[in-house]
């Protein structure tokens, strides 16, 4: 069900490789101290068309914040693809995770090992690939599917990083999907853009947005299809739900591998205004270290949900909010629950999957936000990172 | 140096009551889930044209979101306030703190209290009355000083609570501050909400914004100054000094208090386009767990304020971003600073008091704002704070 690639894994480093004809798309943090490799990623999605021929990544070091160093890093790294692989430069994108402002041995680091990598290229599997960029992550990421497209059956395969850092604004840490089937880089972006909506802009592990955050998508064709060219083609949807599966599913992975998490949460609210004022809403309770660490210890102390619901810079109607914890209705009406059961309540936060549902009256916006509790180890982990 | 006050403390409440002719003003949460005293505190200003007769507050329940009960509770308390004292309502100011949600036993058991204390006034010691309404704060926290106006020798004290739940938006948790001079309600309305911004909207110890944030300010005028009724006024100044000085040192005391606080941060920002900017940055830095934990375990990881600087929403020139810790220079053109020193930027991160300074270019914007570390105790006190 994972399709082939053209790849090749080191320790904190691989590279894959695409055919001629492979489409891609790409979604980067809204940081305002952007890495440099998310600046060329940007540049190269504009230059090249949407085409891409290699990726490659590297743990370790972020790039972020490394001035003339890192841009000197990918521009060894861009040359040493070209001349090895044959490729335009514009059609390489690179990505790198690690520790923020700390330079790599030197520029040409990376760069020394592509010809290596490159003469050693085979179909490596996926899991491999996913371990290569690892940080803090405890478990390598990945989720993989097919589906049918008028007669042809493509698959896609994608892996994530992420652990920390983790409050994505307009992508996350780093994650790829690659599938076979062939679509317009045009529409895929489009495409690449919606899903990270309800994927990775959906989740949030301490509301710290990263400077290299990341989601590419790669289309090589390799089924054979002739490509997806519009939003009517009636292989769009079907296409659509299998990387909104796979984004989706890479996402639950990273919360719930979350720094220090011990639950995984998931925050349902409906009835906003809109869709966007309540993943506003969401992202608020799922943001909240009082909340997080009420449900780390079981703590039903939906008080604390409420707190976190007004601070979300939209307008709530006291008397309409209403939130479960689990199926438990705990407030209404302004208050308490007239049903609350402090056993029930505290029951749904004893799991180790704890669902909050949060209704803001009856409009038409929902969202679903995923994140996970505060604990020890997230602050054990944390003040250790760099040493 | 501290003005007498007619009041009364219990445990879990007090009273204080003004005499006629005392102005007051106040700044409330910009929670959207405010309690239902906040509410309250806002009609009364208004209604009651910035007159004071009475406070009344209570801790161990914060009456947010407790729906009818707390408007219930509230409406006992003013009847009772206006019994006993004879005084108008919309003189009556309340506020409550504590656990969101959760009622008291009975709408009127505030009230019940206020007729034995109203006989039992007297001019009690400030420090009682700051230990009436602590929470999770382990000292109380008073400020005080003297300013001579025009030859009339004037004092104010300024008491506060707050440990959790503290990125004040607006105002902060609960503080109050009496002074004897007089001044036109209207204008110390506006000096209030200025010299906020400064102190209470200027710190912050887990980013969660209160529903019950009050700052408030009452002058009684009993120094038998004229009041001051005009910013062209030469006791203007000095007096703004006074309420500034008081009103940073009691935030100050609540971040130094914050929940498990072990290291007290001071974020000097400079060269922002604005105020505005330069305190959204401070704060994206004090807010951020990444750099808490990090400091809380003395790493000088400068790499994570770079983060925390480039998701304030505010432009920066990676290039023109200059980092100190203490005073070494840790980053600098758009990278590592040349003489950067891990031993230098340890020993800075070690300390108990930590100054990190942040200058973003040349523009004329700055802000300074104030937090704590993140640490276990955090997670222990906030697990456990209902049971």
């Amino acid at each position: 069900m994972y399709p082939p690639v053209d790849g090749v894994s080191r320790d904190d480093v691989f590279l894959m490789v695409f055919g001629p004809g492979t489409a891609c798309a790409g979604v980067f943090t809204a940081s305002r101290t952007a890495s440099d490799d998310v600046d060329w990623c940007r540049r190269a999605l504009v230059e090249g068309k949407g085409a891409a021929r290699a990726l490659l990544v590297n743990a370790g070091n972020s790039n972020a914040f490394t001035g003339a160093f890192g841009r000197a890093k990918n521009a060894a790294s861009l040359e040493a693809l070209q001349e090895t692989l044959g490729v335009s430069q514009s059609h390489c994108f690179l990505a790198a995770t690690g520790v923020i402002g700390e330079p790599l041995p030197s520029p040409g680091y990376i760069a020394a090992s592509v010809q290596g990598m490159a003469s050693s290229l085979t179909s490596p599997d996926w899991e491999s690939l996913a371990r290569a960029f690892m940080t803090t992550d405890t478990y390598p990421k990945g989720a993989g599917g097919t589906t049918n497209l008028a007669g042809t059956s493509v698959s896609m395969a994608g892996i994530a990083k992420g652990s920390g850092m983790i409050a994505p604004n307009m992508a996350t840490m780093l994650a790829y999907a690659v599938t076979d089937a062939a679509i317009a880089p045009n529409l895929l972006q489009e495409l690449l853009q919606e899903v990270t909506q309800k994927s990775f802009n959906s989740i949030t592990v301490d509301g710290d947005t990263s400077t290299s955050d990341t989601f590419m998508v790669f289309a090589t064709g390799a089924s054979g299809m002739p490509p997806i060219t519009s939003p009517e083609d009636p292989r769009y949807p079907p296409f659509k739900t299998l990387l909104l599966e796979i984004a989706q599913d890479l996402a639950v992975q990273i919360v719930k591998d979350g720094e220090g998490a011990s639950k995984f949460i998931t925050i349902e609210v409906a009835g906003a205004a809109s869709d966007t004022e309540a993943r506003a809403v969401g992202a608020s309770v799922a943001n909240s270290p009082l909340v997080k660490t009420a449900l780390a210890s079981s703590d039903a102390n939906w008080g604390r949900v409420v707190m976190a619901v007004g601070n979300a810079g939209v307008a709530v109607d006291q008397a309409r909010l209403r939130i479960w914890f689990g199926d438990h209705l705990v407030a209404d009406a302004g208050g308490r629950a007239e049903g609350y059961d402090e056993g029930k309540a505290s029951a749904a936060c004893a799991k180790d999957e704890i669902v909050l549902r949060i209704s803001l009256g009856d409009g038409p916006g929902q969202a679903t936000v995923y994140t996970c509790d505060l604990t020890h180890a997230y602050i054990d982990i944390n003040g250790a990172y760099r040493t």
